[in-house]
């Protein structure tokens, strides 16, 4: 099998696997979710896990569980103008039941439309006061006309739980790469389900990969969910994680993006710049007061985990940004693979990452281990200039993401270098 | 009373002080330094010392006092062409008496004035060499005749003493700002007056504002003045003083400028640079090898005590400086009042710097303590940002200058959201 | 003599040394160097090392002596087309013996020319692997018709030593200052007789000199030489050398430029730069990674000298650079000189270079020890700036070349005001 048909066959099944989960109306709780987690698990294996409504969870508390079945709006012929089942984003997140006739001028309080966009559905929850409302286009909001409406919400509000995935990957070591996706999102594409669809894509590449490192992953609601699993599992999270990425807004083939660590001076910031800077070196560069999304919690104060993100067009810097426009247009098979391909890169890096000690003083004679060509001319110094730059800095001081870094070589490409110099014994590694 | 008559109150007493100081002949001894604290003492508090001519002051000693009652030249027909009681400029600052006649190419040499400012009478002094002289117009001396001339100076140098003033104001800690101005200066309005005039009132609202520091200010000559304080207090303040600041040239209103301390590292300097940076974002930086005023000393090697210079425009870098134009059409009501509001914010900000600490592990739920917006919408997260950044970055390591530099924010801005957050318990003083 | 005979007479004698040493047939070993360092040891004293074939040194291995006495080829009129007596860079350095008779396409295998500089000779060696060869002018090249050839090349490989040239001067200290440079290549001017030939000169200074430091200065071949030399004598050189320079390329007049050290943070570049800095600002500053001497060896991991390179165009930089262009023509007095007196520089910048600390608090009285003019005027301040920027930075933190980095005047510039501060007693060195 032809990688390129490799590479074609992950990209269709990422892309057939967004489709699949699109519909589905998913919030912080409820059956969406768990729905979402068994749709994935037919992919990678998964654990999932439900906490109770009402479980401290650090600051918060774990919120009651919504599910939905049914919402419209009927005007006065009793034409169904606004359906949750034609579009979940029709809804305000965990509206409150209603079934009420009001006039439109009473409607309105409970209507949201962009002016700007008029012809995208915005996204718009409410998970920590009670409410309900309708979210529609512009324009349709502007042809109401005056008259009774009768408006339906058919959701539930109640003692459940909040549910999440968990996958821990064994390695040779109980040193930790973290992974975290959301799950909460309903049917938008790149803002979000190019998370955990990358994600997905990713593990079942981890599964199959040697491995030094264990691996952590979760697919969770945003927010409240890394809440509940941090207060759960901080202790082992501090202790074993050395890097972890927060996978979001990986689906679109804009552009790459890089959203650094609270102080940006973690391993999970080094290898994404220095894999970043090689690949996409026309990447866009935030700062952490850019950030959104759960670098948030596991960045916060206290928690202090090594995590950045990687992504495509950030959230909230696409026009299309949390509407009905994010959706399996925006995001594309280039756009996934594209990210699917960088964050293994970056797993690679960091498996591979080692401290390295060159065996002798002085160069070394690499013509005698036949690594040198024999014959000295003008140019045959600049053959095995990589060799020699990696030795001069492979000094017991640098890994191979600072060498990368020093001498502008990408750690890909170092691999197969490091390789040779330790089949001779000329590199060891630093203990 | 709003605050605008208020401000405009302080800008007119200010201006009024200055006008007031201005005629009086002041030098780095003598009785026009003992008549300007006393008028300064009319609107605060002031210790007056006395320092004995002799007295050993590090590497210096105090000098002989100067004093000075009358001093012209008379031309052949007994004019007064040149008359101190004009201008105490035309006066070499320190010159011995003296009562001759001499002819005009005699008088050449003690005569001081500037080609390329053919209108200025230039300020001289020779405090540790005995001279005398006369400055003037430039224009003026080109009209000199042959002839020949009587030239009186009425002075006396003598034992005496060198005065200065002292105000300390306790308050809830021994830890000290300190603030240092000149009153040596003759007649020159932004080099020398726009100084003690502004930290006047500087102290006047210090006294009557709540404080937790201590503070140690002083009026003294300039130099001369800084030495002998420092080697009478120099222990005391190594032990005390947390940051000050030189003020001088602080009156007209054409920029601000900055000018730090030896390494440009200490708290005085990180106050200064931030709040420069947020009022006057286009301020003047300069250099430590631009430094000309008393930092030379309060910063020179083994005293190394945190003092840093807010300027308007700077000494030396403007047309009229150390010379007759420096007068009151220079200083401005504007320019004296922006150099009080901005010296109270750095002592605001200093007074207000702690370092804080978030309580809650993971991002506090804001909601539960009314701190957020309880609907989610594109735009909502906007709202909150500053506090979320405060909260991001109060993690122990910072203080509150650390953070408005971090993100964005100028103190005073981020002292409301600080005391929300203490008083929801979200956030703790660092002990 | 007057400074300018002295200049004109060392320039003239570096460049007729130059050209009594380049027709001689250098390799890394051989008798081309033995004459070589005999010819030196008329101007300087020199020990001469050999060390015998087969010797151990780090990773390598004392390789045999070459010697040559002839090298032709015969074209079928018995024309002696090609003659390592016109041009030793003729032959392939360190040929095996061969004489046989071949055609053109048989010769072809074994010629090298280049294309792009059809009138160049190329520089081609063959040091470790055995070969024999012939370099001409691509212009001769491709005039040679077929036909038959006979080549002759009386040379011998055989058991014997590596020669190389040491010098150790004793100083006040055991602290060393290390210089090092090539005496392998044939017939070529800048690189590289330059670096041999103003080293000797530089050592003719060193010795009549007053000095603090002791100096070690060897003349080596290239890569091998460094390694023998390493080998024998690391644990001394790392205990005492406290700056080192290697010396080549330093002879055309085009430009100057540095090449630091592994991470261009030691004594020698620091020193290297602020004379740079200061002599030549517009000096070219290559990285590590764009090493290609003896550097690679010093500054090797574990190995760890400091030692930066002061070169004119750099080695792999000028069109000339490894051909028969790089000839007498291309190196100039001027050339030589310049490059003797920036590496005098240097020297006397690191035996100067002391951390001061001034002796009073405060600044001192300059008057009283007549260090200051006593009439003070708006320029007089300007004229003591340097006494006084050095006077604030001797704060026993700095020292001389960090002075002299802070206050931007060069070092040779500071000795006269700190000779004068000592004097006074306002300076002391700190122990």
């Amino acid at each position: 099998m032809s990688e390129m048909t490799y590479q074609s066959s992950e990209a269709d099944e990422m892309y057939d696997l967004i489709k699949r989960l699109f519909p589905i109306c998913r919030s912080i709780t409820g059956d969406g979710v768990r729905e979402t987690l068994r749709i994935i698990q037919e992919v990678i294996p998964l654990d999932i896990h439900e906490v109770p409504t009402g479980t401290k969870v650090f600051d918060w508390e774990v919120p009651k569980e919504w599910n939905i079945k049914d919402a419209y709006i009927l005007d006065e012929e009793g034409n169904k103008i606004v359906d949750f089942k034609e579009n979940n984003l029709h809804v305000v997140g965990y509206s409150v039941p209603v079934n009420r006739h009001m006039t439109l001028s009473e409607l309105q309080n409970h209507l949201y439309s962009l002016k700007d966009q008029p012809d995208a559905i915005p996204y718009v929850t409410s998970y920590y006061k009670e409410r309900w409302g309708f979210c529609l286009t512009h324009r349709q909001r502007e042809q109401l006309k005056e008259g009774m409406y009768h408006v339906v919400i058919d959701s539930e509000i109640k003692e459940g739980s909040l549910t999440y995935g968990e996958i821990l990957i064994p390695g040779e070591t109980s040193k930790e790469i973290f992974l975290s996706t959301y799950v909460c999102h309903p049917s938008m594409a790149n803002n979000e389900l190019s998370g955990p669809v990358v994600t997905t894509y990713l593990v079942k590449w981890i599964l199959g990969a040697p491995r030094k490192y264990s691996y952590r992953i979760v697919f969770i609601p945003e927010t409240i969910g890394s809440i509940t699993y941090l207060s759960r599992n901080i202790d082992e999270m501090k202790r074993n994680i050395i890097a972890g990425f927060n996978i979001s807004c990986v689906g679109d083939d804009r552009a790459y993006s890089f959203l650094p660590s609270r102080y940006g001076n973690t391993l999970a910031d080094k290898v994404a710049m220095n894999v970043l800077s090689h690949r996409h070196p026309d990447f866009v560069r935030y700062t952490y007061l850019q950030r959104g999304g759960d670098e948030r919690q596991y960045c916060s104060p206290g928690v202090d985990l090594p995590v950045a993100s990687i992504m495509r067009t950030k959230y909230g810097e696409y026009p299309e940004y949390h509407t009905s426009l994010d959706n399996l247009d925006l995001v594309t098979k280039d756009g996934l693979y594209g990210s699917l391909e960088l964050l293994r890169e970056c797993i690679t890096v960091l498996e591979a990452n080692e401290v390295y000690q060159v065996t002798c003083l002085g160069e070394p004679q690499l013509g005698k281990y036949g690594l040198y060509p024999t014959l000295s001319t003008k140019e045959s110094g600049k053959q095995v200039r990589d060799m020699m730059n990696l030795i001069a800095y492979a000094d017991g001081t640098n890994d191979l993401i600072d060498i990368s870094n020093i001498i502008g070589v990408p750690v890909l490409s170092l691999l197969p270098i490091v390789k040779r110099l330790l089949d001779c014994g000329l590199l060891e590694t630093k203990k």
